[in-house]
C-alpha cells in the first residue's frame, strides 16, 4: 500500500450499435493519466494538468464526484488529491468522463488497500456520469473499470454487468471536431418505437453477443446493424453513411456511432483493415473539410490499468 | 437410401420470455411419430393416423405445405406419402405444426439422398407454417430442425439462424386445456413499445445468450424477465401469475408462456427441480377446476431424428 500511485483510464465506446444502452467496450488508446496520492486533509482535490478547463470544484467535477462517492464508504478522513491529465478529449463520444471517474476511483480503491468490488467502483463512478450528462449511466464505466467488452443486463432492481469474452477485434475511431450534446442526442430520440423494430434489433443483440463468445466474426458482422437509433441520431453527424459505407467496403465487420457521437467507430479483424478503415474516413472528412481525429486501436481486454514504478519512472523520464 | 423412413419430430418452444419471435429450443419430448416413403405417383399424399381430424389435402396440410415446397426443387415425378401420428396436440402452443412440418421435410431428405442442407429444409417446412397460422414463421422450425437453442438474427433480407451451445436444462411444460388462437395472440400486441421497455428487453436478451453460451445458470434465471409480451399476453392463461410464482418458489431457474400460449414453460437446472414445478403446476390447475397435461422433459440437442432401423422393429413390436 503506496501514498501514491498512477493509472491509465482508457476511452471506451458505450452503446454498441444494436446494443444501445447495454453494450460496451474499452480500448487500449486512448488514455487518461492520473496520478493520486492520499494526504492529511480529508476529502477531495483536484488539480487539472489540461487545456480543457474541467471544473476543480470536488462536487462539480467528474473524478470527484465519483471520490466524494466512494470516501462516503471508507475510513472517515481520508483524504484524496488527484492530478488528471486528459488525454480523451470531452464531448468526443469516447467516454472521457467516464476515464475521469473510473480511473480515480480504481486509483483510489488501490491506494486504500482494494476494500472495494468491481461492482462497488461501477456504483460509485456513475456519480461522476451524473455530473457529465446529468444521468448515472453505466454504458462507459463498466467496460472503464472492467475491460473488454460488457453487458449492462439492467439497472434496476440492481446493476447487472455481465463481462463478455470476445475474440481479438481492432477498432477504428473517427472524431469529427464538431460538438453534439448528450442531451440534444437523448432528446431527438423517439420514446416509442415499433415492436417489429425492437424485435429486429433484440435479435441482433442475441446474435452480437453470440458471435462474441463464439468468437464468429461472420456473425459478429451481421449483427452490426441498429435499425432503431442511428437512423435518427447519424443525421447529426456529417459524412456518416460514407464513413460505414467505405468502410465495409474497406473491410471493416461494421459498426456506428460511438456513445451519442459524434465519434464513429469501426470494428476490424486484423490492424491492416482497422488502418484501411482510417484511411477510407481520413479521406472523407478531408473532402468535407472538417477537422478530425482517427484512432486505431484494439478492444483492450483490460480496464483502468495500475502503472507499476518501474513504468512510472520511464513515464517520468519521458 | 432406402423407400421408406420414421422419422420422430420434436415440440419446440418458442418466444423464449425476453426472446420474443427470435429464441426457441427443441423439447425430449412428446414427438411426432412420422412414416415417409418414396412412391410412383408423383406430389404428396398425407395419412393422419390420430383423431385430431386435420386436413389430408397437402396444400391445406402443414406437412403437405411443406414437402410440396421441398418437392419443387426435387427431381420431376418424386412422390411421398407420409403418415403422421401426432402426439403433440395442435393449438397447445408447443410448435404441433412444426413438428409436422419439420419431421417431413427432415424425413423426405432423409429418402432422397439429403440434397438439401438445413436451412433449405427451414425454408421448406416454413411454408407449413404458414398453413398452420398465415404467417411463415422459424421459431418453432429452426428449432425442430437443428435442435437445441436456436436464435434468429433475422428473416430479412435472409434467415439467420444461429445455433446457440446450452448447458443441461430440463424443462416443465403445464398445458391447460383451453384455447388460444395465435392471431388473437397476435392481436392484443401493440405495434409500438415503450423505447426503454425495448432496451430492457434486449439487455435480457444479451444476457440470456450469454448465460446460455458460459453456461451461468444464475444469469440465465436473471434473464428470463419479459418486460414487453408477457405483460399483455398472459391475461389470456388463467393461473399464469400463480404458475410463475410457485414455479420459482420450487426452484425453477424462471420461464414464460410458451410459444402464444396457453402452455406455459419452466426452466430448471435438475430433473428433481423439474418434476417439484410439474407438481406445483398440477396443483394450481386442479385447484383453478381447469383440465391439464404435464411434461417434465429437457431441451434436446437433436432436432428431428431418423429413427433407425432396429429401434423401429422396438417399436413396431410395442
Amino acid at each position: 500500500m503506496s501514498r501514491s500511485i498512477t493509472v491509465l483510464a482508457p476511452a471506451t465506446v458505450a452503446n454498441v450499435v444494436c446494443g444501445f444502452d447495454v453494450l460496451g467496450f474499452a480500448l487500449a488508446t486512448p488514455t487518461d493519466t492520473m496520478h493520486l496520492r492520499l494526504t492529511d486533509t480529508p476529502g477531495v482535490s483536484i488539480i487539472n494538468e489540461d487545456d480543457y478547463n474541467l471544473p476543480t470544484e470536488p462536487t462539480r467535477n467528474v473524478a470527484g464526484a465519483a471520490l466524494l462517492a466512494l470516501l462516503r464508504e471508507a475510513p472517515a478522513g481520508t483524504g484524496i488529491e488527484v492530478r488528471i491529465q486528459k488525454n480523451i478529449k470531452p464531448g468526443s463520444g469516447i467516454g472521457s468522463s467516464a476515464a475521469s471517474a473510473a480511473g480515480a476511483v480504481v486509483g483510489a480503491n488501490e491506494l486504500l488497500g482494494n476494500p472495494f468490488s468491481q461492482e462497488d467502483l461501477v456504483r460509485f463512478a456513475m456519480f461522476g456520469e451524473e455530473v457529465a450528462s446529468g444521468v448515472q449511466h453505466a454504458d462507459n464505466i463498466a467496460p472503464a473499470i472492467y475491460g473488454g467488452v460488457t453487458l449492462i443486463r439492467a439497472t434496476e432492481p440492481r446493476l447487472d454487468i455481465v463481462p463478455l469474452p470476445a475474440p481479438e477485434l481492432h477498432v477504428t475511431v473517427v472524431h469529427p471536431q464538431i460538438e453534439i450534446k448528450t442531451s440534444d442526442a437523448r432528446q431527438i430520440l423517439k420514446k416509442e418505437v415499433l415492436l417489429k423494430d425492437a424485435i429486429r434489433q433484440w435479435g441482433n443483440v442475441g446474435g452480437l453477443v453470440a458471435g462474441l463468445l463464439k468468437s464468429d466474426y461472420d456473425l459478429i458482422g451481421r449483427s452490426l446493424e441498429d435499425v432503431i437509433i442511428e437512423p435518427v441520431r447519424s443525421i447529426l453527424i456529417p459524412g456518416f453513411a460514407a464513413v460505414k459505407e467505405q468502410s465495409r467496403l474497406a473491410g471493416a465487420l461494421g459498426g456506428g456511432i460511438s456513445g451519442s457521437g459524434p465519434s464513429i467507430f469501426m470494428l476490424s479483424r486484423t490492424e491492416e483493415t482497422a488502418q484501411a478503415v482510417a484511411r477510407a474516413m481520413q479521406q472523407i472528412y478531408q473532402d468535407l473539410g472538417i477537422d478530425f481525429h482517427t484512432y486505431v486501436t484494439r478492444i483492450s481486454p483490460g480496464g483502468v490499468r495500475v502503472v507499476p514504478t518501474e513504468q512510472l519512472h520511464a513515464h517520468a523520464v519521458l
